[in-house]
């Protein structure tokens, strides 16, 4: 079959045949329907040799969506045909997190050399997907692939990260996101749909402003070194219960620090090399700062079930597997709207 | 292999040989070292033929643990040899209780067929016992076996229950444990275990009493016509913020309501048959009524763990599985002191 | 001035001439601007004497918005002519529950005998209301008296049951509301606000579905002998997270059981005399059952604020404190509109 | 009166006579009967004049414990001779924090001028010392005013780090106090009677690490450049669900990042001037760092209970108030065992 994979370190991915994949006992093979193009795709293929923490070729992508096309001996509650999401964040199912959905934090993932699909093991970018485990399937019922595909990282990580602070978004209560790109216009849509807060999105860009707005943004603010004393005066000086920073460069996060109200949560999400921190009288009393990952079995089926609502809607553009390549230097280059989607059998 | 099955409605069960059990794909033989016995079997024999949710002949036992024997096809995380504690409230994995561990609340279980072994699947009063899935394992890590079996059941029920009731067992506050038997003296020692509150254990009998003064109940009180208004009395009127009743008899549950406190918490656990009337003004303001069942796969490996620290403390009477029909007899007897531990290789 | 009074056990409310109320040390007088008319009044005014918590005559009213017109020494935070809204279920301040702002749930009250206005101390129907301390107000901050006053029951006490409920209303859960009157047609529009849940409304009343529609309920069902039924099926068999009866009868609280999910919560809020069991096997795994009553300082304040951001529409229709005996006839006769509001200075 | 004074910046502080105070409408006048000592005062006196948030002369004590001498007008609860404790961190008691008994917390204090005694207000190393209002005051109920004193900061700002902590604190978990000083110390005991987690105490002193083993410490490690690698290693490699850091010092704070699990907490409590930098890659995944301050009027009460049920043990050095400067000088000095105080009417 096809498959794109990042071959040598510092170059570009290539459209390369590989052998079809064939499901073992417990493991799942999918037709894949649509393939996510990430930044942090970008990210992995910008880190030199030594910092890679898997052996090339590696089929690239960690975003993906297909039909079932057979499945390995013993598994159940699947047939051929079912239309399927797969949760990226792998893990070794038994171990304390796991055992509850959550593996995105498994504890022997790395001692197992359990890794997700596309950073990792073989990815979704090809035309057909290995799955280990039937438990890493969601069913789409109905959702369209294309539109469902970011959601399985673009829209499972903000979901995470938003869901951990709702108990802090009452009414009267202000969220702030920082960065309103791919996972942040998400993020501002969840926030809508899920909280009473009022919503603020930053951003060094106009148009991704305008986009805050259309998908919901109560307010919006060009993040410049003014942007921390415009939200302190939206917020009557109290400042917001809630910062999403989906950048996470040291701009940013200052940013957060400098907006997030007492008892306050920020989350910093993006892989921006920034670093808040975090000592008596540096931020407001007990403002948490953390740093999420992904997010749960359970939460991706939230997020899913969240689409078919109609409250979420994802900008995507689309990209046969020939053309994937093209789709990796346009998100590099800044030139893709919303989400680039790969379709490897389209 | 010998098992132990419920063969004929309402006869008593017997010791059979039937064929060895094999693993398939993605299924674990285990060697069982230890099963408990429970009342809930005395419970599910007592029932009609058509109140039976399950076809006999059933091979009874659905606290075990054992050696692994053999792997399935595509098993990982497991060896033979490893001494390992069963999950008993098998789900399906995939739906969204599953997804979080919960499986003893599977929303599927019902609709696909699945149930506990030792309650509708094979369980583990047998030689060897057959494990659908390597998730519902988990190791022993150094626990006697015998001390281990009841804490799958005797141990997981009233930890989930207790769990739940934690964020109300603040300093200064009272458990109430009505029903000191097999699992009342481990919830009396889980609430010690893992909170400040003061422990006041319920009983008919004052063996039982005694027994829960042993494991740490601060107060016992004779389970008669004046224990509510004693309970009152030792609250200073306030009632109790978390009441435990693993009798569940109309006259427990009537207890129950009435020595709870203004939003406190009543898990009815016991099968007494029971039922406790909720609605306005019949008990102090937001007293929640619920009945929990069973426990998740995380809780399983807390209480494992909590076993592990020396907190917990099952008094246990061996049995070999010949013996074992005489095990039930006593049980329903009310002489086996504590747990009934049958020994299938013993 | 003149004041709204239950005088005689059984007979109608009249309006008479009292003493104008002087504030004593750390008491807020305030001219009040709107009084809210609810049914709990008419349930009081329907119990024998000897049910009747308190002395008579009694000056009607529980719900409060006014104008603070004289502050007593050592009161701060305060201004003459500032607007506010009354926090009603007043309590110790003190106790446990009061130091967390949860004076619906006083310890002490009884004891102290506390009573909140318009339930046993002087209430809103009059030209003046003392308050006994600042901190049972809150700033109208731009909100209209008219539509804040009901809020203060009306809202707060939905509010409460909801807040309650939201980490179990994911996305794809569903939120039932059982009776779509004051109260209930509140609820729908805090289940909208709040949380992404799929909302049901049950009511026996076409226009009170209607309504229901009209405020946000995505589906409405007719509260007969089918509606558990229908709300199973609108589930996919799974019923509803969390139950909210805003009725409380026999036949309704039966409903709230019939169409709960496993791990569901019900909140039994009306005074309708029913009662709902709650036993092993009784109701579908861990379904948690309970009374709440009114809210907390916090949630009170949060419910206004909601309202600021005009997610709340309460329908009302006024009536001069002349008139407030009226009020009470056709609210009891079933021809108010959403809800009456006194205007005692209007 | 005499009263212990802070008069001039980098001064130590001395005792002068000052006017009797006079409780006005609300104030309680509490006859002093015990004043705690603490590291914070000298902080603050080591502080320039520009960074001082009070004017001078400041009467020293922000823990203090005494007997109602008299109510001011309008104070109900409370009757001379009362034995009470203070609750320090005095807010508004309307806003959202304080609402909720956060008074710690409270969004106004700063723009009122509102600040606790001794640390900007007068405080309770004097003969008698001014409530502001009731809700500040906790029955002693029996405890030892000595023993008692300490715990309203000392005891109260551990206990609300560790209850936060506590849903992360399950069997089979590792919680690490770093610093087993005064508040540390207190920390290993309330981790003890509130959780089931192993507790590892950190100092660089082999006294305070005899005395930590003594209140319960599981383990004790130097806290020197190996200690990190010491608890991963008795931590399986996994580290620790809760970290609380009582020194917070550069050295410390690095530590509390090592030695923290995915999903761990981290709690900032020293004021060492230290900062742990959070984001992306920095920590293990989703660690939650932040810096809690003091605690709520409801956790005083708990911690109270607490001690009452004997579960707490401060260690104490008496003086006289004309002893009081010296108690500050063999404090800083480092020559205090356990907590100093003072009797100012000793």
């Amino acid at each position: 079959m096809k498959a794109l994979q990042y071959r040598i370190v510092g170059a570009a991915p290539e459209v390369v045949t590989v052998p079809d994949p064939d499901p073992g006992p417990g493991q799942i093979l999918l037709k894949v329907t649509a393939a996510g193009v990430c930044h942090s795709d970008i990210a992995v293929m910008s880190r030199p040799a030594e910092a890679l923490s898997f052996p090339l070729p590696l089929t690239l992508g960690h975003e993906g969506v297909g039909t079932v096309a057979a499945l390995g001996a013993g598994v159940t509650g699947f047939a051929e045909g079912d239309q399927v999401a797969v949760y990226g964040p792998w893990g070794c199912g038994a171990c304390a997190k796991c055992a509850e959905g959550k593996e995105n934090y498994c504890l022997r993932a790395g001692a197992l050399g359990i890794r997700p699909p596309g950073l990792g093991a073989p990815g979704a970018m090809a035309e057909y997907l290995l799955v280990d485990d039937a438990r890493h399937l969601v069913p789409l019922d109905g959702l369209d692939p294309v539109a469902a595909v970011p959601l399985t990282d673009a829209g499972l990580t903000p979901y995470h990260a938003v869901k951990r602070a709702l108990p802090r978004l009452v009414p009267g209560s202000t969220a702030v996101v920082i960065g309103a790109g791919g996972l942040g216009h998400v993020a501002v849509q969840l926030l809508r749909a899920l909280s009473p807060a009022r919503v603020v999105a930053l951003d060094i860009s106009e148009d991704k402003l305008r986009l805050a707005r259309e998908v919901g943004a109560h307010e919006t603010v060009r993040s410049d070194e003014r942007a921390a004393a415009v939200v302190r005066e939206l917020t009557g000086g109290l400042g917001a219960e809630a910062v999403f920073d989906f950048v996470g460069a040291p701009p940013t996060v200052a940013v957060a620090g400098a907006v997030a109200a007492v008892e306050g949560e920020i989350s910093v999400v993006g892989l921006g090399g920034g670093a808040l921190p975090v000592g008596f009288g540096r931020l407001p009393h007990e403002v948490s700062v953390s740093s999420p990952y992904w997010g749960s079995r359970g939460e991706l089926a939230e997020v899913l079930a969240l689409a078919r609502s109609g409250a979420l809607s994802v900008h995507t553009e689309t990209f046969t597997l020939d053309e994937a390549p093209l789709a990796y230097e346009r998100l590099h280059a800044g030139r893709v709207d919303g989400r680039a989607v790969v379709l490897p059998n389209g």
